[in-house]
């Protein structure tokens, strides 16, 4: 963790007090930690398109019966081995398997890891999310 | 305009470094003003999702060639008279009319609108932007 | 207005019967004008990722009172003349105006607008919407 | 797996053409895979908005060194067991853990556990991802 650093701003009071009946509105239990939370955002949505370092999940559902596919999905997660760190796997129903893969690294391989399983058949649901952690994680 | 005040906060050094960057590569004039952007878009996404106050513009592309439809909007319009301000109309092409309506009202009026636009045949595009105009615009 | 043409697929009884529950719920005419907005939705979206050409509008809300700020708008608008054709204004209130700019041409020219837009003390909101006009909108 | 069913529809000639590019620029094997995937993603998007039953992740990522988040975070997950299926962790950095826990059941219950989460000091980011499996995962 890096040392804590003090900053300050102007602002209206009008936006001061509409945005801490936000924070508490929200469940943020300061408006410190509110606004720390709006920049780590930014900062992972900045990471995500513009090819940065990232580290987060992709969530797959998938028909475990369709021909082929838990052996494709075996061989597609050994070939971006460089990118993913390990796997969960929960049995939905009789034929659905969610599946979630953490990942980290170059946003650019992972979105070449999303394509991949958006080009299989079987594959019902599939979605990324990513934090920034570029220079040591915020 | 209501007056300004200070507020201080304390955050990781690394945090801050980060959004620094992130500040300039965005192009805001200042850290304060990227924060206050930040607070403003918070704060318009929670009055456009919890029926408050809201003004901003539907967008609606439509093929004027479609039978009934330009006395359809027209009619729709006035129904909906106290939340429309005003509308602007702009050709696209041989076939398409881009329509641009500014609105100011409760956001569930709003909501109501964009869902009969939604069930008109030959409206192809339909997309609310809304900022939240609450307690004296903050 | 092109041709109509015919096309069909194979799909899942419950992928069916949850659908046609979604188009009742959202109001949505026939089944195939909810399918044809969602196709038209993601075209939009690319569109304005990949640098197509778009049309659509930019709202902003601004203080009028900060210094220099109309004018400013104004030079700006004249310096994006090739991308901008209309411009409607509400006063929202003593203080604020509402400002939709409407737009058409290369997503990469207006991304460089509401760029310079977010770079101006005094905007406190700048939303772009755009639908993709590609190869006759479609 | 429910049986298939042969749907058909209409639509203009150049929707359908500027589609197809779409489906081959995305990846998807078939345009019929590319339209369920949009079906599929309106749903979700349904199905969390409304309470309906959802299935899932939350991404969190923390700092352990806090003061009695481990613990807290633990409590948590045990106040929430009816909507929790499993956990994984992971080591991000000397700091940082990233944990991902896998979730099935009524949205308002997910919902109120990302809630509790976002009101804890130390935990950095919080991103759910859902997907509808009600009536029998579509």
């Amino acid at each position: 963790m890096s040392d804590l650093v003090r900053i300050s701003m102007s602002l209206e009071n009008s936006l001061l007090e509409n945005f801490d009946e936000y924070v508490e509105n929200q469940g943020y239990p300061t408006r410190s930690e509110a606004i720390k939370a709006l920049m780590r955002q930014s900062l992972s949505e900045q990471a995500w398109t513009q090819n940065q370092l990232v580290a987060g999940s992709v969530t797959l559902v998938y028909d475990h019966h369709r021909q082929g596919i838990v052996k494709r999905l075996m061989d597609v997660q050994h070939d971006f081995g460089a990118v993913i760190v390990s796997t969960q796997h929960v049995h939905l129903d009789h034929h659905h398997c969610l599946e979630i893969i953490v990942v980290k690294g170059k946003a650019s391989l992972i979105r070449e890891l999303v394509g991949v399983f958006k080009s299989m058949k079987g594959v019902k649901h599939n979605s990324p999310v990513m934090v920034s952690v570029g220079k040591s994680l915020a």
